[in-house]
């Protein structure tokens, strides 16, 4: 028996999918534009149906507030983000957005008041599609987004975010204002779609995340000796592509050695790419990730003790640069416990999973206990207008949000 | 006593080395461009300077003709071709039509006349780089090339063959007229630029080239699963980038277990390309040599059959096209034992070699006697304007190359 109103809120991401709507479905909003702005309007007319005091932080964040028994208290935060990359789906960010509210909106329903203040949370731009950096409004609250960012970014049509902010009625130099302070938030658990394969392929509806393995991307490029294909013999060779064809091996095998990592190269160029001339030069990107950082750095470590080898040994040269390097994130263990409780609560198997993704949940583990829910999602499909996760699906994760909410708020029947 | 005229030659490689000139140095020249438009001028003015009788054929090779003291017999072709890649240097393919018409000079100027009819040769688009496929006026001599092939292959700019043939002025349909009946060419004999190392590390200016080992080229396309690098397990990935990663790793091992073969992957392409994007679809070509068929024929059914065994374990599709396959060549033995004599004639050390790289000759073999003579190549840098051959060596060579016509084609004093 599921306490949540499944159609509400099944019918709140419908009519948030209708912001913003693409031409070839899914939708694009991107940070302080009007469809943000539209979006913004919908959910704070939805959190003051569930009875939520709305206010907005200095960076845009909105917040929907219940103080409950304890207005002192630290606050349960909970949410995520409702902006887009261009042409996203409907539910990465908006599902735990609407799923929070619709926890709140059942708790009045129930009679509930928590003991400590609710806050339901929209952060602004996660997504970092504007301006090519992300997770805006969690950093300012943890106080890892300064002045200087704020004009330094600028989006593609040359509009910094600060500039970005005031057209939306925001004032940079409030910034500072948006910070919280460690201990003012008790906990903070956000609701995600997988964007993954993992619940699919258990026949899982919800997943209890237990860290998030954010990325590290090195920028390796490789100078060796191009020549003729036909004239050069073996021995007499110093061919780069090789050279990234043995990290590429290795990498996947120091992934598969080092279980919970993914290790990744999506991105390679060899120069000049002729069919019959040895390249002499190739460029390529390694994402290494797992939840725990010292793993991480370990294969990091393993990795470029191997390109230094493999280089030396074929007279190639090398550069690494770093162009992103994110703090992996291990999930708060009492949250996971709460949240494990509340999966058992709602009857369904337990399934333990890290998040491959970066999310806010991550930024905000800088000055709280973080947790968060995945719920299924559809061939794994993210970032794009097919991105699904079905009806049941949403409904189970977001009764697993209300049982957690009501467990780490507590209840005053 | 050299016989031919070093600063004349040297001359014609600078003037023709301002044809198609690019900003960093060194030429492009396609095919049926303006560049090659020029360049065929330049070298039909000194051809007829050497007092030869210039015609076009109908895909675009240029003849200088002496018809000598027995016009109906064989004809003594030598030549080379004036196309270059996109950034090539000023020698390769320059040097043997330069030469040619250098030997014809100096045989007039000496009153020397050949029993043979000659015929200097310069090839249409030997090098393939606009339209992926070269040999193309070669290939026409020899009847392979057909209609279809005019219309198949296409540019960069969706412009076929057969429409640039068109827009030089020349009919595709009359592609078939280029053709030659064995028997109607004595020998045909091109000097080139090693563009290799052999002849610089031995100290030696001109070599003797005993066989071609000619290309395979295998266009590889993997298709496996994109997927997002954070959220997709390693042992749930198809990822074609490091299934062509392991077969890069292979084709050198093959390579290098096989002595005398080159095998080398130059261009790859994954898709969709993003850092932290696993790889959907993986384009690859490699380029396999060996002067010996049986050899360069084992060597690629044994990447054949890994590519196999792979695919099948990683769950990736793939498709293999075979965009080029040339028979590996040896030269005549009477056309090297003419060269032998020449070099020795001409006092220099005998330095036999194989050539790595295609030519022309090779394509000619279908229907003549072949022969090549090599010229030393600084670093053995080729396709690059730093591709380099000195006076003296181009000297050098165009003295075997005219001791060894005068010894084919039969001189009537």
């Amino acid at each position: 028996m599921i306490a949540i109103n499944k159609e509400r809120v099944w019918k709140s991401i419908l009519d948030l999918s209708e912001i913003g709507k693409s031409e070839h479905g899914g939708v694009t909003r991107l940070s302080f534009t009007e469809e943000e702005k539209r979006a913004k309007e919908y959910v704070t007319q939805r959190m003051k149906e569930a009875g939520l005091t709305v206010y907005e932080d200095p960076i845009g964040n909105l917040f929907g507030r219940w103080e409950g028994t304890a207005p002192s208290a630290p606050v349960v935060m909970f949410g995520s983000h409702i902006d887009s990359v261009l042409g996203g789906g409907n539910f990465d960010g908006p599902a735990g957005v609407l799923a929070a509210i619709e926890v709140v909106q059942t708790m009045r329903e129930k009679g509930l008041t928590p003991d400590h203040p609710l806050e339901v949370a929209v952060f602004t731009d996660e997504e970092g599609a504007r301006f090519h950096t992300g997770m805006i409004g969690s950093r300012a609250i943890v106080g890892k987004l300064n002045a200087e960012d704020l004009y330094k970014h600028k989006d593609d049509h040359q509009i910094s975010i600060a500039e970005a902010m005031k057209a939306s009625g925001l004032d940079p130099e409030n910034l500072e204002q948006a910070r919280r302070t460690p201990g003012s938030i008790k906990a903070y658990l956000e609701l995600h779609i997988e964007q993954g394969k993992i619940l699919e392929s258990k026949d899982i509806p919800v997943g209890i995340v237990t860290g998030i393995a954010a990325p590290v991307w090195l920028q390796l490029t490789l100078n060796g000796k191009a020549g003729h294909a036909g004239t050069t013999p073996m021995d007499m060779r110093k061919d780069p592509l090789v050279a990234a064809a043995e990290i590429i091996c290795k990498l996947e095998q120091l992934a598969i050695e080092n279980p919970g990592t993914v290790g990744t190269v999506g991105k390679i160029n060899a120069l000049p790419g002729g069919v019959n001339i040895i390249p002499g030069r190739v460029e390529l990107a390694l994402d290494i990730r797992h939840p725990v950082e010292e793993v991480r750095n370990r294969v990091e470590d393993e990795i470029r003790a191997f390109i230094k080898r493999n280089c030396s040994e074929r007279g190639i040269e090398y550069e690494i640069e770093v162009p992103h390097r994110l703090k992996p994130t291990p999930c708060s263990e009492n949250v996971i416990a709460v949240v494990q409780d509340s999966v058992a609560a709602a009857g369904l198997p337990v399934q333990k999973l890290i998040s491959g993704a970066a999310h806010d949940a991550m930024v905000m583990a800088e000055i709280t206990e973080v947790g968060m829910i995945f719920v299924r999602s559809k061939d794994g499909i993210s970032h794009h207008p097919d991105e699904w996760t079905s009806k049941e699906d949403l409904a189970w994760g977001t009764e697993v949000l209300y049982q957690s909410i009501t467990r780490l708020a507590g209840i005053h029947h």
